[in-house]
């Protein structure tokens, strides 16, 4: 196999990492109010311009004293002091404390001229103005002299400091309304492609248009690096616009990101493009996902350019770009929390590239973490939520097998395993059944598959239809389903065969056995093979993913019936046309009977849950 | 000892956390744009409500072609087909695939009507419109399928789901132009005490009045947990203004907190109010420091009292209110992070409550980590900063020695030591040389407690005057000291001992060490005695704590002359009459030498730095 063209030059990821990390931005520095400080990098010391406490303080409610005046008090021996006065926090003294006098103090109140000393209000009885004091102090006791936290003078936080809820209380102890902070590094974030729709323009799906993912994942990911996303507009893959976009955003920014273009044809435009404005220094990293990356320079401006599959995008700006945004930022490099797990399957790899695994982390019966691959490089976006964190797999390993030790990468300090995992058919009572459990991850493989995943050991729990599977059924229903549609002529599924109707099929699932399993019951009937009868229905290849896809482009208007539920069809308004039951199961596996989240969802399977009646034509079967 | 009155029934923590736990507030939710949800939490499912791509989706740059044409192909037998179209992502497709053609398309393009795969560009060839096929493909192959990503009716996030740059990739995909997310509950913040002053006032500290620190600190923490801050003005102990505070607090917030007034006097004032105006459920919890916590509500509204110092205030908000209001934002329970260290001193506690002893940490030479407390009780906002963590002291454990291991729960989960951990004297130069260095933490005890602790094994690095102490000298500096004044007339010691001049002393130090020698030597000449000396110097016993503080005070017209560094009053515009000068010295413990930290800073000191010279009467001595 060829490699294209224009990524012979491969870099090794570590050449990359420098040539990211050498670009130079980011040092100014801006003063702003300490309100807005939550988060920031001080950019300067913090020396203290005063003293804290600014005067000789009462540590404890009392009586301030000369400390000389209490020795030898006792508890048997108590020393009478005249009070002559109160000093409440905030008030100024009016009295001196006189030998054989003493003055009524609240904690926090100025020390009075004359005292050293302040003894506890428990130690001491009152009769009007007299007092008695039952215990000897030392001079000091329970004052803090002026400075005594900080000094004026005294460093207080130096240059590099995260301002955390902590070092906000000690600059606002210190008077300071202002402070100076490290400027975020300015990030414009470009995506390109032609087929880039805002999230506020509708979509034309015939013409191949997407929302546009990378602008968002990578502005919240600049921002968690400490930088300010700037985020442009959409550019298509033509040199005039892109030579365009990309001047204007490198006029403002510290460093400008593009996502896309980096297929064959485009990458060479987009290349071009950035050559003739500054320079292209690193043509393709040899890592995957992430092959198709850029690095150089527009203008005087650091760019790198990444891949436009949002795994990729987001997999590359999180190895090398945001290491370099937090440094310019001032921030510390980021230690990344890791996990051990135990690989789940087995993986075979032999392209010669540093590779980072997206994984899926589940915890089994013993408290012990899987791990299993989520992304096919397909440029799935679910794959972003699908994934706990990367494992990297150095260029020279090919192999990882089923139970070998792992450390995974968490994409976050907070990422844990979800509490249950699922898999197995898609189903809208299924749906809101999840809702009952906090953190659960559900892959809608179909029902077949579900059963075979269980097998394998991965997943908590499958949801399966018709016959259940190995391990403990949990609980279930019953679903109706049928044919969704707009058309009030169709009866039944003769009416499908022998009319011209367009049908949209379901992909392989328990709903669409059912269908098959009764289309064929239907051609026996009728003494027809079943190729024909299939034949015969506009659109029985033609077949969607997801319970609600087929009826959804019914109302599109793509097609006059689909394969659905019932509950379905009365969600969306459409006519229904019962062909069929099918019972649905939760089944977990028998080591993870004890997961608090397995327990929680048998409990709600166990009972009798008002929003079942939500659904129509579904019947609640409890085990 | 006799407890206070008001809090003779102090509550086990259990007993605060549970009632803490339980208050209700926070389950409202609201609608934002997706681009602010960054961070939020969804407050329903979210299910697909289309497909995702909505269009079978060529996965690779290529030709669409009809799987069947392509059987038998291979390198050595290339199959033909005639390429009829091109289609680029983001554009309609204008002709179907019929048997014998190929249509060329780029990732992410429509794959057009017939074709039901695609062939990579590497395994082909082209001349003209002919494209050589040297690859068989299957049906499928390289194109995703409308809805493979996600499929209309999919549940995509489950409710609670905390949306980070990877679920607001997944909501954008969707087309998501709002998520429904839990409100972020309102937390009332009131500081109580006549004594505080917001920090756009100014101090008048002979009142004893200090800046707000615990709205800040608490408005902080808030945001931290997920919830809104809403920080009201600061009211003084007064029955009626605390009335009206609460009251509009609780009329517009889910949760009130009030901080201070905890005090003998004014607690009664403030709990008798809350009694008032709702209840007050528990009044003490048996924990240190927090002791004084009151918890109850304020008419229906939940409420909080903490204490008024700092340090307590934010150690009993992080330990009881702040996972509360995690809950009620709907953000799972933190996990607390935590780190074995071992305690480097020996503390010993009787007062029978449970503690939460503020400490430092610090690496030492072997990489293990040493723990030493760090608050001393006394409401300094220093410790705020200066502690990493706390260790939790059950209420039956009396006694912590040094070596004991112990679990440290840090402040957060990006706390790390500081890289290098200093102690001793304060001084202007040390505090410009430690910005060389990244992370430090300097604890300013003065030289003589520095080189104590230096032989104690906590502390890096020493910074000592006069003779250096045990240890490696990594460098140092000599320093001219003397009077720092506004007063031209003085000329030296004999002024200020034989004239009427108001003074400013420095607490124990190297330099008040300085100032007694030559004071003393002064007597011996004049053949007086040093009490003598001393009782002439008006202010002798007057001392202030840090390098600057006393000249800050001859700035202040609170004195006319003070103990100082010619540096310090060339920095301030102050005259400078020179006494004498005196050797600085930073001291390594030998078993650190290897901390990276530490190398820094002994290369600076082998340097020759150029702002050395911006302090006047400094000399640079290397070792």
């Amino acid at each position: 196999m060829s490699d294209r063209r224009e990524f012979l030059d491969l870099v090794d990821p570590a050449v990359a990492r420098e040539a990211i990390a050498s670009f130079e931005f980011g040092s100014e520095s801006e003063s702003i109010p300490l309100d807005d400080a939550d988060g920031r990098v001080l950019a300067e010391r913090v020396d203290a311009s005063m003293d804290v406490p600014g005067f000789d303080r009462a540590s404890k409610d009392g009586y301030a004293v000369r400390a000389a005046d209490t020795v030898g008090a006792g508890e048997q021996r108590p020393v009478e002091l005249d009070c002559v006065d109160t000093v409440h926090a905030g008030e100024k003294p009016r009295q001196s404390v006189e030998p054989g006098t003493c003055i009524e103090v609240s904690t926090g109140a100025v020390c009075p001229p004359g005292a050293d000393a302040v003894v506890m209000v428990e130690y001491t009885s009152r009769e009007g103005d007299t007092v008695g004091v039952r215990t000897a102090v030392t001079p000091g006791q329970d004052v803090m002299p002026a400075g005594d936290d900080v000094a004026a003078g005294e460093r207080a936080l130096g240059p590099g400091t995260v301002l955390t809820a902590r070092e906000i209380g000690l600059l606002a102890a210190l008077g300071r309304k202002t402070v100076p902070v490290r400027v975020r590094p300015r990030v414009a974030i470009i995506s390109t492609g032609a087929e880039l729709v805002a999230l506020e323009e509708s979509l034309d799906v015939s013409a191949g248009e997407i929302y546009d993912v990378n602008a968002r994942t990578i502005a919240a990911g600049t921002r968690d690096a400490g930088g300010e996303p700037q985020v442009a507009s959409r550019v298509p893959d033509d040199e005039a616009e892109l030579v365009i976009a990309l001047e204007d955003a490198a006029a403002d920014a510290d460093l400008v990101l593009t996502s896309g273009s980096t297929s064959a044809g485009a990458v060479d435009v987009l290349a071009d493009v950035v050559d003739g404005l500054g320079n292209v220094a690193h043509h393709g990293v040899a890592i995957k996902p992430g092959k198709p990356t850029l690095i150089g320079h527009v203008g005087e401006t650091p760019y790198v350019g990444l891949p436009g599959y949002p795994v990729s995008a987001l997999s590359i700006f999180r190895t090398f770009v945001a290491p370099k945004i937090r440094d310019a930022a001032g921030r510390p490099p980021l230690e990344t929390p890791r996990r051990r797990a135990t690989m789940a399957e087995r993986l075979r790899y032999e392209e010669g590239r540093t590779r980072l695994l997206p994984v899926g982390l589940v915890e089994d019966g013993g408290g012990q973490t899987l791990a299993y691959t989520v992304d096919k490089g397909s440029g799935a976006t679910t794959s972003l939520t699908r994934a706990d964190g990367v494992v990297e797999m150095p260029a020279e390993r090919t192999l990882l097998e089923d139970g070998d030790p792992v450390t995974v990468e968490l994409f976050g300090s907070d990422v844990t395993p979800p509490r249950l995992l699922g898999v197995g058919e898609d189903d809208p009572v299924l749906s809101r059944l999840l809702d009952s459990v906090q953190r659960v991850r559900y892959l809608p493989v179909g029902s077949e598959a579900g059963g075979r995943r269980l097998v394998g050991g991965i997943p908590d729990v499958a949801v399966v239809t018709g016959d259940t599977v190995d391990g403990e059924r949990l609980g279930g229903w019953t679903r109706r389903w049928g044919l969704v549609t707009t058309d009030a002529a169709i009866d039944g599924l003769e009416d499908l065969v022998d009319g011209d109707y367009s049908f949209v099929n379901r992909t392989r699932s328990g709903l669409r056995t059912a269908f098959d399993d009764t289309v064929e019951a239907f051609a026996t009937a009728r003494g027809e093979d079943m190729p024909t009868v299939r034949q015969a229905i506009h659109g029985y290849d033609q077949a969607a993913r997801g319970h609600e896809a087929p009826a959804r482009r019914v109302l599109d208007g793509r097609a006059e019936v689909g394969l659905g539920l019932e509950s379905t069809a009365t969600r969306l308004g459409l006519d229904f046309v019962p062909l069929g039951e099918q019972r649905v199961h939760v089944v977990a596996s028998d080591d993870r009977l004890e997961k608090p989240a397995v327990q929680e969802l048998r409990t709600v399977l166990d009972g009798d849950p008002e929003w079942v009646a939500d659904f129509e034509g579904v019947a609640w079967e409890p085990s």
